[in-house]
């Protein structure tokens, strides 16, 4: 029997857990499993822990420990900040700004509020994915209380300007919550320089557990919860403290390295990939997250093409984890302009600081072989 | 250095993962770690484990998979089982039934439906902490939507006759919705036979980890869900599936036993315990968990005694965990006639099945010397 190489490629979706982090949530599974909330020893482990962490990631992004909020992961943080700040500023007004190419946690909150009568507008993107930052300040009127903008793109890795949309919501005096699920362990974050007032972040897109997160939320932002009970995480968000999530995030957030290796592995990938002919990249060829590259493959299916990738041990996606059993096209491949039959052509291929060089040489190698053998088949293909 | 005996008899607060659960996560950290939602292989593996869980836990309470949504926690199932009946089910009624001992998820959910225009019946209960069955239907009006009242209590371990609740629901036609996150485990629970409509329940009450916990719907029961986003566990619960916790939680189901050496082990605790002069024991001497004992010490402050039980190693608790760094009396053993410096002079002892019986005789030894010396202090001290 042959062992099958296994490549996964497929980060932007989950990644493995560190085996540091496993190793560093172990003892709080078996030996220091107290309820944070208790007042005995075991009680005063687990609060000390989660303490020291919840500390630790704060710093990560330039922001105090009482400012983070541990969630159930990205897109519950998504759910607070948005309908948080819809219930707490009801009075105030009812019209959310955000983008086309939010990720359904932003988007389908806010067609949830839609059905309750807010207004929302949702940007335009050109064809790399930037926002349109004169739209962004013309939407914004009287009646608006937030904007909501990915940090960066989790199908096509656009990173937005950030800066300068926390600029403008400023000066408008406009909450500025960005998701950036994506963002968090690949760039630089620094919520005060960037003018951010909410952030949404989860461990499992770092080399974390799956099941925890975090809302970062700037003193003063007024925000409803949207779980209640005993009042845990400052009345924000009630349940159990997830000691071992806590402490599996923090100790992923310490591994994040500069990712300078994976930028170079993604600009290779990205140049050999644009030597098949008829192909595309999407997003921005710099301005994009280290690790991401989406590409479209004319005259093919991504989803064929992934299922024969998946033969050769390679995992990969068509677009966002969540839409994979969708028939859909991308929503963010179409708002950058790409045609039906091309968005479902893509292919998202997303590095992780462990991914080898030898892994990529792999996948170029076989991505070739299959994109070829496709189009020999294909009913659309090239004259 | 003498090593220190530390005794955990706070069990009803959270527990020790079992070293069986952490080991059948492990290999979905560090190895099978795909998104269950990608269609890869990693993916697949991920999926299969899910898949299998969910009928394990299925399983445990007679429920079909596809009954079991997956979620944070117990706090969460209660959030989305009572907003999100009291949302789908606006046009029918506007009532919600509950009673005056159940745990804040439920208590706070139903405060902030009330600001929003729903009426809540807090029913009351008798001196061991049962519903009045007769209150009950008699409560039920046109506009009632759900009846909520939990399996067993938090605090005092009174069973309740979810039988005969589920009976008065069923004829009314209203919901039945029961917070089983102390009962799983412990006691049988047969959807079906007891006519619940909707079950809460959470791992990390039962050996599994933190973070995971499930909502048992009935097919045909009407919920919209509060977290939006990808569409995951059946559209009612959004957000990236925890393959981790949710392989834990089943692991820690199939190792739940018959609690009969706990019972009789809680049984020989509750007779010392009266042993000592002043002493009553609060809920049902027998219609209470296995694992559950709460007694009123008369004439001293529970958190003194935690505090002192503290430094023989001995972790215990005066009520919920949620609760700890309030300052008000129980209002559990308020609602059960307590006076409130009765309520402050208890103490909750929890077990599990890793309590021995040479801890019991420890906190038994420990626990009435500790009495005897607040007692001595105390200006309250009986004549």
């Amino acid at each position: 029997m042959v062992m099958k190489m296994r490549v996964y490629l497929d980060n932007g979706a989950t990644t493995r857990t560190a085996p540091e982090v496993v190793k560093a949530m172990e003892p709080y599974f078996t030996e220091m499993y107290g309820n944070a909330n208790s007042l005995h020893s075991f009680g005063e482990e687990a609060r000390s822990a989660v303490d020291k962490s919840r500390s630790c990631i704060a710093e990560f992004i330039k922001a105090a420990a009482d400012d983070i909020i541990f969630t159930s992961g990205g897109t519950e943080s998504d759910n607070i900040a948005i309908q948080g700040v819809a219930t707490a500023l009801r009075d105030r007004g009812n019209h959310i700004i955000t983008s086309k190419i939010e990720h359904p946690a932003v988007l389908e909150t806010c067609r949830a509020l839609e059905k309750q009568g807010y207004k929302v507008t949702y940007l335009d993107v050109d064809r790399y994915g930037f926002v349109d930052l004169q739209q962004l300040e013309e939407s914004i009127t009287k009646q608006t209380i937030l904007v909501t903008i990915m940090f960066a793109n989790n199908e096509i890795g656009t990173i937005q300007p950030v800066a300068r949309i926390g600029e403008i919501c400023h000066k408008h005096n406009v909450y500025f919550h960005t998701d950036a699920v994506q963002a968090l362990g690949k760039l630089p974050i620094d919520v005060k320089k960037l003018k951010i007032d909410m952030l949404s972040a989860s461990a499992h897109k770092l080399h974390g557990p799956k099941g925890i997160g975090f809302l970062y939320k700037r003193k003063g932002v007024k925000l409803k919860p949207i779980i209640y009970g005993g009042g845990h995480e400052f009345g924000l968000r009630s349940g159990t403290t997830n000691t071992t999530g806590i402490v599996g995030f923090a100790k992923a957030l310490q591994l994040c390295e500069q990712p300078s290796r994976m930028t170079e592995l993604r600009d290779k990938l990205i140049k050999e990939l644009l030597k098949i002919p008829d192909t595309i990249l999407n997003g921005h060829p710099t301005e994009r997250l280290p690790n991401n590259v989406n590409v479209t493959f004319k005259f093919i299916e991504g989803e064929s093409l992934l299922l024969m990738l998946d033969r050769y041990g390679i995992a990969v996606s068509t677009g966002s984890a969540c839409s994979s059993h969708k028939l859909e096209p991308s929503h963010v491949l179409l708002a950058i302009g790409l045609k039906p039959e091309e968005a479902h052509g893509s292919l998202r291929i997303t590095l992780s600081r462990y991914t080898t060089e030898e892994e990529i040489d792999y996948f170029i190698d076989k991505v070739k072989k299959v994109v070829n053998e496709l189009r020999e088949l294909s009913p659309f293909k090239s004259k």
